[in-house]
């Protein structure tokens, strides 16, 4: 008993990481299986995270002259066999309507699907070829371009292992997609999102990424060029926070988005597409969760403070209730980086649950108020990226109108050490015996954590690709934007290589 | 050609209000027909209305405790079976998932629905028995209640005649489900629902509402009881704008939505659901538009202000343009109502086109900027709910100073207006032969356009109520709150009647 320090989820990261990361979405009430295959509820303080990620983009999309706008969830099966990769990559995991509605049925009870549909329609796995329909309709000259959509969705790709955030058949994100005149202009689109992308994941879900390159056989189905972000997990495997695509002239050809350029001649289009989901949340949790619960930086929080007032006698009550009231509109009044602090009042009467409650919930500050502090004028605070045990007291006055730093040391704190959990497990491996040691788990106790990133020379051969996968279930995340020109040889074959990719399981 | 005005909608209203109806969406941008059958795209200028929607109603929930989640799309059939009215309500028009991939075809070129499901999946048609079945889950105690949940979603009523957002296979709404210990509770929040909605509607959209409460045969499938708001269009038929149901007992039941008392009995819960949907979006058309296009409360409006600068020389153009961004961003940092004014600049150089654009898409001010004005620190203005051709030179600072009241003199003059249309068409009958001559259609010219709103006796048999129906397309839209209790004789039959119902047409 000694050695074990009792942990708010059980088992801890260490013992088992999968099963971990289902506990900690329970412990946190952020989501739940549903009796739908493949399909999650997200809860309230889930989907609260999600909608302050959807609040933050939109301004930043927006900025950059994107508008919404909605197309329709089923697309016909003849749209997509217009891009014959895209068809290709998306047929095995397509939801299919066949019938439009229920009759009874002849040989038992109950209700049988009815009225065949003479075309079948699958439930959007993505939108490039419905969207693409209205642009061919929406261009005709130089001057209807650029055009710049977004539109917040849910979209269904059949899944049979699926992972709560991560890999579920149903998911929520955002699609944006373009159309330019220039290949020049639509490759700049294509980094720009990504930038975007990069810097939100940075600055609010305080997660660094590394920007790249996928390589041809990692790319969307029918895009010329997939640039991603990737982000560094606690068990050290890669997750893809998002992704944005250089379609090239294929989806303008399929949709027959023509424009007449200035000088009279008739042009395809160059189009882009670029996504987050709700993934972004499973990468939230993997990368600050810890053995007590999830961590959420208070940037894109649920809510930043929960106030927990605490009655020794039933006559304390109101004058507690009436201080603690007053403090939730101090700071609800308040900003923290444009929105406002969000507040909860927890005044449940049920002991030390509450406060192991909220350090699961992952909300960045605990503050108990007491007969005792409000005597004092004072509030007893808790930081979540501290020991549950750290609690300091501190004159509300300072508490208030230091709130905005507080929550900056906490956010920069998460980033910090999730820049210094990638830093510990990035190398360069440059013989192959080295890099099958890397992969390969050591340590029986932990053995889902291990590996990490791997900087590696690769000759560009789909088929070293393929072995190296097929041997470890390690995939060439991206080759980075940042890795310089070196000379070097394949990690596998040998052959001539002249710059590092990252290697490393992956979500 | 001399009574003929030229409008920049054809047909009008009075020539054919349901071709008006489509031509004045597509003049003013707001939406098109899919590829998909009975589904829609909303364009920008359309979605930026239900964003503004979304955001307002958001707020005035979560005023009241609601909270956001979001459960699965898919319902299995099984679960829609365990509600017989419900299932009974939607089987006609659901969307039916039968398979999970895609195979290439034996037969010909193209691929083919494959891997059969087991169970059938229906695409929700709303969501009370799946979010049924999470509830049965998160409740066991009293302390547990109530549960008050929102989600924003798509949803699919398969639909044979469809009318954009009327009326469509796809469509948005919020759908709010609640639980609760006892039946007084259920019963307010179905109320307070209601009065956010009529609030809403009035305020936001300027449409006056009737609050009220439908007949059994318009009841909700499944629902104890279904309240309603209904609204007057320009054409006199009615338009249900939202709804409010209270369940009682019976999707608790088919769910197994289960307490433990403070008595410690166990006891079913009370559930309520009520939505508003992208219909709104058709009401607000309706309400407000004209034979130029459409004409948008500034509260709801996708913008609120155009600038449109002009230049008679190449030599002015930067020094208009350079006033034009300075007056944006005076403007844009500027408050109406909560929410920033959004301002869009036009600098397109197309004539008389660009005036008119701005017409049919309804801004409600227009703002004309031109060399001369500069000099004299003025603008040139033109609202929306008057005349094309009325515009006003106003002082810069007088414009910027006074513009949210010149907004909520706008917002004001659309709700007199609907007020006044609701009241002129509002009439009581007492005998047969004047309801029949009052909702048959008189004058050829516009035979759209006839009838009203009837408050007729009624004596609560569905017999009389199915015979109006089939003889004139005319049903009772709700039984009004705010009618008195007064005796009467049934409309139909002659029997006895304590109080008025409104009997209409209705989209």
């Amino acid at each position: 008993m000694k050695n074990k320090v009792k942990t708010a989820v059980t088992p801890t990261r260490v013992e088992d990481y999968p099963e971990w990361y289902q506990q900690v979405i329970k412990a946190s009430d952020l989501a739940e299986r549903s009796p739908v295959r493949g399909c999650m509820v997200i809860k309230p303080w889930g989907y609260a995270i999600w909608e302050n990620i959807m609040d933050v983009l939109n301004g930043m999309f927006k900025a950059t002259g994107v508008k919404n706008a909605y197309f329709p969830l089923f697309i016909p099966l003849s749209f997509l066999e217009k891009e014959a990769a895209h068809v290709e990559g998306f047929a095995k995991e397509c939801a299919v309507v066949t019938h439009h509605r229920l009759e009874p049925a002849t040989d038992r009870e109950g209700l049988v699907p009815a009225g065949p549909l003479t075309e079948p329609l699958v439930v959007r796995p993505t939108s490039e070829t419905i969207i693409g329909e209205s642009f061919s309709r929406w261009v005709s000259s130089y001057r209807d371009l650029p055009i710049l959509i977004n539109q917040w969705a849910n979209v269904v790709r059949w899944e049979m292992r699926t992972r709560m955030f991560l890999r579920t058949s149903e998911f929520l994100w955002q699609e944006g997609h373009t159309a330019h005149a220039t290949r020049e202009e639509a490759l700049e689109r294509t980094h720009m999102m990504l930038e975007i992308y990069a810097g939100f994941a940075r600055e609010y879900l305080a997660m660094p990424v590394i920007k790249g390159r996928k390589t041809p056989s990692e790319r969307f189905p029918g895009a010329e060029d997939t640039l991603c972000i990737e982000s560094m997990m606690q068990d050290r495997k890669a997750l893809q926070v998002g992704t944005s695509h250089f379609l090239g002239q294929n989806f303008a050809r399929a949709s027959q988005i023509r424009f007449q350029s200035p000088q009279e001649t008739e042009e395809y289009a160059w189009t882009t597409s670029w996504g987050v989901s709700t993934r972004m949340i499973g990468g939230l949790i993997m990368s600050h969760a810890d053995d007590d619960g999830i961590v959420l930086p208070p940037k894109i929080a649920s809510a930043q403070v929960v106030l927990m007032p605490i009655f020794r006698k039933p006559d304390d009550k109101s004058r507690v209730m009436e201080y603690v009231k007053s403090l939730e509109k101090e700071l609800s009044s308040r900003f923290y980086h444009h929105r406002r602090i969000c507040v909860e009042v927890d005044s449940r009467d049920i002991g030390g649950t509450r406060n192991w409650d909220w350090i699961k919930k992952g909300i960045p500050l605990r503050v108990e108020i007491g007969p005792r502090d409000i005597d004092e004028n004072a509030v007893f605070v808790a930081r979540r990226d501290r020991k549950h045990n750290d609690k300091t007291s501190m004159k509300r006055e300072d508490f208030v109108g230091g709130i905005v730093n507080l929550l900056d040391e906490i956010q920069q704190n998460l980033l910090d050490r999730a820049a210094e959990n990638l830093h510990a497990h990035s190398v360069k491996i440059d013989d192959a015996a080295s890099f099958y040691d890397y992969f390969t788990p050591k340590n029986s106790e932990k053995p889902e954590i291990h590996g990490g990133f791997a900087h590696c020379h690769w000759c560009g051969s789909a088929g070293c690709e393929a072995g190296i996968k097929e041997d470890l279930s390690v995939t060439i995340r991206c080759a980075p934007f940042e890795s310089e020109a070196e000379e070097g040889k394949c990690i596998r074959c040998g052959g001539p290589s002249h710059s590092r990719v990252i290697f490393a399981k992956a979500y």
